[in-house]
């Protein structure tokens, strides 16, 4: 299965294939492919793959629990895998596996289109915004998640100027997210993570966008290292702080972020670029890739269902009954319907409509 | 002169001898001799070259003035340029200015080794400590500000383990701090800037210690570019944050911090990296070289006559009329006696005693 691997960008667009279980592992654990939506699809693919090859039964379960495994934080991987095994466990053959890929494909997609919609109701006609690591087409497959949500206000005419959070150590701001928003005409200007705080004050932010990897019930969300201090930057100067992610980001068997597997990387990631020391030889490093947002620091969560406000206990409560946009498109209904919607400095409860 | 082009650290030690005064303020502005303490040193050396070289009058003044002038923030330099100045309008000869560059010197030491006392004086017995930029022997010519006290504190017994920012973009904490740490023997971890706040959490960090470029009567304080976001998350972790700074770095003429020129710096220390390109050619980048933190979110200034507390406006008040160190060191005195201690976590005025 082809796929663009994503640490050459933006300076070369390399398709790379990945033939086996193995391959596929390594491409997410390399993070030659990344993004918590994009991550969930691929695994997704990676399981009709494994049975394309012949595995089957037992066998195919292994390997698709290897691939689940590839990254522990992401919560998207782990939703998309189980469900590829459950079509295998009632059945499926490979034909049915390959569809069920395409399938949650096409949802993320669809998902991701209602997300961006929803969200760019929340931005303002004309202003400043600020969002870190990469949430656009390349890390979902679709529209993307904060991006998308961006990228749809700029279509919708709306006067946006982003700035873009490098997001060290991996420079997925820098080298994905200032690409795609040039691409899709969007005024923006590259700034060091250090900098968000000054920029927030000396440039008149106005909103904070970010994805997710792992939203627990309480609103509590795991995203790349250096969001939970945005978020706190962003309190700091009464900016509403917007997460944008799908239901299939949420993990409802969690209770709190507390809860969430961070994933921990190699220190060369800190102390070395392009193969460059930036650092004295053996320096440890430490090298989390997520932190965990509390949940009262997070004004809303944008879901393809609409705008999720505190209490988030109550809010995603709702969203867990929910059917699937899945489950609609198969049985041919009509997407569901938003929750209602609030003003965006609204905090109250979630009531769904329709 | 000789220096050391800090620009190639950790890499090599690389020495390099400025001989005109284009070549001092080329060193400055460059970065290859950095640390707001150490560039006034640097400053007030140039100027004896100047003189040296035959320059006298006005013509010594104009290349004065241009050294003055190759870095807008740090306050340290002008104040070390108009002391030249000083001397050489009462008459100072080339000799007695290069006395003058070697007093300056002299003083910058003694100051660290006052304020290296004070401040481990506030740190744990037994904890962790997060600090930005580099404070050291390299940025001051002395013991450093914030890393001498941690040095200080190490030395003196104290079981101190340091997370290190790497402060992009010009990474002075991996290049330069790490370094020094590692050269001292405390125990230290680098992280990315954007770990700051889940390492403060995460690892329960109990002090930030940072230096400064200037300080305006009120506290404010302008410093290396994340320092701001640092202490919006110290203060919202409960965490003291504590700047270390020498009496030079003060600028009593300023009431607040709106008032400190803040240098931006080219896209391209944002954009690329050891000239490899990080983002799309062209990206707009935002590249303030320092921040303002608003002297309500600073714990305490440690200074060589001991640490102020709020309310500031009184402290650095009752700090500006203390004599200098260097009128102390010249009449033979002994050197001015500290302010009045107080534990780490009151917050009440300052008094001086002796």
């Amino acid at each position: 299965m082809a796929y663009v691997d994503q640490r050459e960008l933006p300076a070369r667009l390399l398709e790379r294939c990945a033939r086996t279980t193995d391959e596929v592992v390594e491409a997410i654990a390399a993070l030659a492919v990344r993004g918590a939506p994009l991550i969930g699809v691929f695994g997704a693919y990676g399981v009709a793959l494994a049975a394309r090859r012949g595995a089957a039964g037992e066998p195919l379960r292994a390997e698709a629990l290897r691939i689940r495994a590839a990254r522990p934080t992401a919560v998207n991987l782990m939703w998309a895998v189980d469900r590829m095994l459950a079509a295998a466990e009632a059945g499926a053959d490979s034909a049915a596996l390959l569809a069920e890929a395409e399938a949650i494909h096409r949802e993320t997609r669809a998902t991701d289109e209602r997300m961006a919609r929803f969200g760019a109701e929340l931005l303002p006609e004309h202003g400043v915004l600020l969002t870190h690591c990469n949430t656009g087409p390349l890390a979902t497959g679709g529209a993307g998640t904060a991006l998308g949500v961006i990228i749809e206000g700029h279509r919708g005419g709306k006067r946006l100027h982003v700035y873009v959070d490098e997001t060290r150590p991996l420079l997925q701001g820098a080298r994905l997210t200032a690409f795609e928003l040039r691409e899709a005409g969007v005024p923006a200007t590259l700034i060091v993570d250090g900098a968000a705080a000054a920029t927030m004050r000396a440039k008149g932010v106005q909103a904070v966008l970010v994805g997710a990897d792992r939203i627990a019930r309480n609103g509590d969300t795991a995203n790349k290292i250096g969001t939970y201090g945005l978020a706190v930057a962003a309190a700091h100067h009464g900016i509403p702080f917007y997460v944008v992610a799908p239901r299939s980001t949420f993990d409802f068997s969690l209770g709190g972020g507390a809860e969430i597997p961070i994933e921990e990387r190699g220190a060369d990631e800190v102390r070395a670029f392009g193969g460059r020391p930036t650092a004295p030889e053996g320096m440890p490093a430490y090298n989390p890739a997520f932190d965990v947002t509390p949940g009262h620091l997070v004004t809303a969560i944008v879901t393809e269902y609409g705008v999720l406000r505190p209490p988030y206990l109550e809010s995603i409560a709702g969203l867990e009954l929910r059917p699937t946009i899945g489950s609609l498109m198969q049985t041919g209904a009509s997407a569901p319907g938003p929750f209602k919607q609030r003003g965006p400095h609204e905090r109250s409860g979630t009531e769904r409509v329709g």
